[in-house]
């Protein structure tokens, strides 16, 4: 018979090439693949629900895997996190109705983005943030931010290369926190993410917190569709998909 | 003319081989005084407030040198950082009077261990907890605790084959904090620690959090100085040495 499985997965992206499947590479998609095939003499197909480029982490991606199998969730949970290296953990495994679909059925999805704002650098969890050196102008950033709340054309924070039919897309919150020692963590919301969104959006807010540009200027690289008047991609290693809602 | 500098360095042990210089492996004094050789031509020695064992990581150990050179305090701050790979930070340096001692006018120091107590381990910072998938009984931990205030020989916490002459020790400050997501971090602060002090500690009062002995036990395992009868050593990569305090 078979069932369908929906997974909850924590990643370290450092040492992946990112979620999908690769020749070579090592990738999130692949390990877990190898670790189903172990399970079940299968070769099972998982379906995130989006990707993740490489160096980017995940608190909470998504996933989900058809498979003629007896074995229960519980089983999966437990063999899977025994057979994956230590930098994926499978946090839940539950049985799940034949239609869901972990991409196709994502409502809305949530990242947060990690700077550490001081001049000198941090040792430990280096990993985990972006290092801005320049003292950041977080009130500049708020109003800048302000303009992307709501439904808008993002291809200007869309990377390079990678068109989609439609690059509008519905953010419904954006939020920057000062937390403890000098962190700064940009969460956003959406309906969907172009590639490379998150990060362009952060490359473009620090140019303004560096009072590079004005908050009205990025409200008219937002409207320009012009990804040439963006500021740079933020560097992967801040990026953490924390959430995926569905209905 | 020879200058004296003190420093506070913030390290990533998971890389090393501990604080102190080793003829082949990699080591953060070692590392450092490769740097300042680098910057002023000369064999200068480092001298750690102690060392830190393998894997074991410090958000503020504190070392001195002294050295005969023109180079200013913020001239080695900025020249240490850029030469030093990015799992050591030199988070402050300055000039200190010729007395001064990172080891022997250390007054007290502060560690943090910090475990992760839940099912399901972490993929993220797993470099920096130790992960207990039992629930801890953290009130039975705590009356443990209280055991290890104030003055009192803490040789049955002493690892094995690193005898000192005095195992007295005084502890000022011992607290559990239940902190976000699972989290459990132990605090302790004293004049002086032994080898493997903390971590022995930590090994056998998660004894006491998984009711495998009592608080009471874990006094008797105290006043009998005998490693023998302490628990495992906690691992290294949930140990912080978080702050050295000089007068």
């Amino acid at each position: 018979m078979t069932k369908n499985f929906k997974l909850i997965i924590e990643y370290d992206g450092t040492c992946f090439s990112g979620w999908q499947r690769q020749k070579t590479d090592r990738s999130v998609q692949g390990e877990i693949e190898k670790a189903l095939r172990v399970m079940t003499g299968q070769k099972v197909v998982v379906n995130g629900s989006g990707r993740t480029d490489a160096g980017v982490h995940a608190l909470g991606q998504v996933a989900n895997f058809h498979c003629d199998t007896r074995l229960t969730a519980a089983v999966f949970l437990k063999g899977l996190n025994s057979l994956l290296f230590e930098d994926v953990v499978i946090k839940d495994c539950r049985q799940v109705p034949d239609a869901f679909h972990a991409r196709f059925d994502a409502k809305r999805k949530r990242y947060r983005y990690r700077m550490l704002n001081r001049l000198i650098p941090c040792a430990l969890f280096r990993q985990y943030v972006w290092h801005i050196r320049k003292k950041l102008d977080t009130g500049a950033m708020r109003a800048a931010m302000a303009h992307i709340i709501g439904r808008h054309d993002f291809k200007a924070f869309e990377g390079s290369g990678s068109p989609r039919s439609s690059t509008t897309r519905t953010v419904m919150h954006a939020g920057l926190a000062e937390t403890q020692r000098d962190h700064l963590d940009f969460e956003i919301e959406a309906d969907g993410f172009l590639r490379y969104m998150v990060r362009n959006i952060v490359g473009t807010l620090v140019d303004v917190g560096l009072v590079k540009i004005s908050p009205d200027d990025f409200k008219a690289v937002l409207r320009s569709r012009d990804r040439g008047r963006a500021g740079i991609t933020a560097p992967p290693q801040g990026l953490f998909l924390v959430e995926v809602k569905y209905e």
